[in-house]
């Protein structure tokens, strides 16, 4: 994070853009290629977004840390390594790039570029289930990064790869992109009333890793 | 593992609730998305296990060893590298955090926090299986922490992602895992009766593989 | 890239060969085994083609530096770390190799050396697929070089493993890969009128990317 | 391969046997658990074998070179790394170690111990398949192992990831397993006929690879 801020908000923009391609693009493929099997159009969602996320963090850590979520952003503004300005910028840059990306992925289908998703995502079990995703996520990130930065890309990918079925609501753990994924009417979707539910879970599992990692590895 | 006591302890607590919490939630998640299936459930059961495997290993490695895994203790205290009175904190942490990661499964999906398995696996085929299981785990633990201990956490996931389809039982490979599991009646369940064959093979196969590796390095 | 010029020819060659084989081979197991369902072929066609991509740029990468493709070539010539000439060989090599490699999997799977696609793959929606795909190709190999070099091999297979799921044209991304896939009326064939627009696109992406990287790093 | 002779070995042994172990147990996983598609058993059957070959290089490669296949050991001997007795008792240890592995596997499934297969594996496009098979295996342990040693693990459980879905024959490439393989009438077996084929192609395969490789990187 050497490089000066107009190329860090580029490389967030980017790399959400490009997350959000995959998570929606290879859904699109999943469900078009297997439309009567989910697990195994959720198999290909998994190995895309898994795959992406290391390649992303490889490519774009160097310049603005790779964070592509609110929720990681917000951590660091906790651990006092970023400023709530430079955090407001990162978030902006992240929300408008997820939702960029969501339109490339329609793009590339041939669909609609901006759709309203119908999917419930709802209730008190997928609420944990998220609680939980970006709990993990982050303490991923934080602790992996006090032990052994170079394994964060793929520490981040593996753990997404395995968040995509063991929490119920396969781990989107990332205010971002579920505030872009309500505008896609296809397999990642999710319906824009239950947005805050997921966004709030996501801040408490954030805030509860944050604090965690700071007294494990105190 | 320089970290004072309660540090480590919390490390296998949480590393073993999370590892629990993949094992039964991605064996959920397979089994209701792929109900005529049982392979592709199983393929996701195996990727979510392996992925979660390496990261968690990075993550709580420097702080607790990651052990997760009684036979892993025992196996430590054999060759003198831990003393009774810490593998037994550790295994009673262990067995806590892996019932505890049983019931945040659950709680995700939206089942009653504690059930009984009715799942037979029981028979000596069974019984070698988890012995050749956990003599190859160990085996993979102590021979790659020996010539290249940055390897492990890779060497370990893989070891298990291989392990859910060449030994007949899935590897469970893990007293402590294998406790927790006769509490969930979905698709990794094991029902109480069968648990104590499966911990005997594995206590067996882990002591051949300590002192097999303590030959084969010395 | 310090060996003499016939040893880096043989190694594009070489590499290329190995590539197409496995493209179009495990796209051919995948149909064969899989006549039912598409998305089980992609998933063996996305794995092999992922898995090999990492082993060849591991192999070939220090010898010929594994462009394995004229949209990577055309982009080093621009960042003026190739001449023409040397592009020209490298190119014609990548074409060549990529032919037989093509008629490789069809010797291994019996069928005739030749063939000529019928798989229509055109439009819009399709090129700019391809031009994302070859954009996000090059800006990984770009960007990864640069701040961390040993890691290009396992980029650049994970993001070709994304590539298949998320964009809708499987991310042929290579103009050598389209031209010998027009050779093959299986699973991963191109029909040659549309090899046209697939390259047209890859080569506005190529060159996007180039600038892109160039300006984000500087 | 600074050990004495008998580690060396039973380092040999060990490796050849569990590899055996996964291939043959994973195929009848896959088979039981998927009859009505051959692909998805190959997927399981992929994974499992690509995944223990990097864990057992990693555990082995330091206690015997982790070659497991006699055809690995002739290009050695041909690279003159190897002397012709060292060779001959490497060797022997493979194939003995392979048909333990396939005895262990079907004790783990509760089959008879050893068995007769009678699946047909014949013809030029067979024999042609385990050439580039075993040509590709070899000059990738060759070429990685010269520019970058600490890869070769993961190269070449990448590589018979890949195999298994572009070669035809789903990438034997070692004659002692196809030796061994002849003792199994599930998935993965081969007739004993057809063994002799497979072999020769496979030698034919590792030759020229040998040579190939040494011409390439001198």
């Amino acid at each position: 994070m050497n490089l000066d801020m107009p190329r860090r908000l580029v490389g967030e923009f980017t790399g959400t853009a490009l997350l959000l391609a995959t998570v929606v693009g290879s859904g699109i493929m999943g469900e078009t290629l297997s439309p009567t099997s989910d697990a195994i159009a959720l198999l290909g969602n998994t190995i895309a977004t898994g795959a992406i996320l290391v390649v992303l963090i490889l490519m774009f850590g160097p310049i603005s840390g790779a964070h592509f979520n609110p929720a990681v952003t917000i951590g660091f503004v906790l651990r006092r390594e970023m400023t709530l300005g430079e955090a407001g910028a990162y978030i902006g840059m992240q929300i408008a790039g997820a939702v960029v990306g969501v339109m490339i992925a329609h793009a590339m289908f041939d669909q609609s570029l901006l759709q309203v998703s119908e999917k419930v995502r709802t209730g008190g079990a997928q609420w944990f289930a998220e609680g939980v995703a970006t709990f993990g996520l982050l303490s991923t990130i934080f602790l992996v990064l006090k032990s052994r930065e170079e394994a964060v890309p793929l520490a981040v990918g593996l753990y997404i790869t395995a968040g995509y079925w063991f929490t119920a609501s396969t781990s989107f753990a990332n205010p971002a992109v579920t505030i872009a994924r309500e505008f896609t009417n296809t397999f990642s979707g999710i319906s824009p009333p239950d947005v805050p539910g997921f966004v709030l879970a996501q801040l408490v599992g954030a805030v509860i890793a944050t604090y965690f990692c700071r007294w494990l590895t105190r």
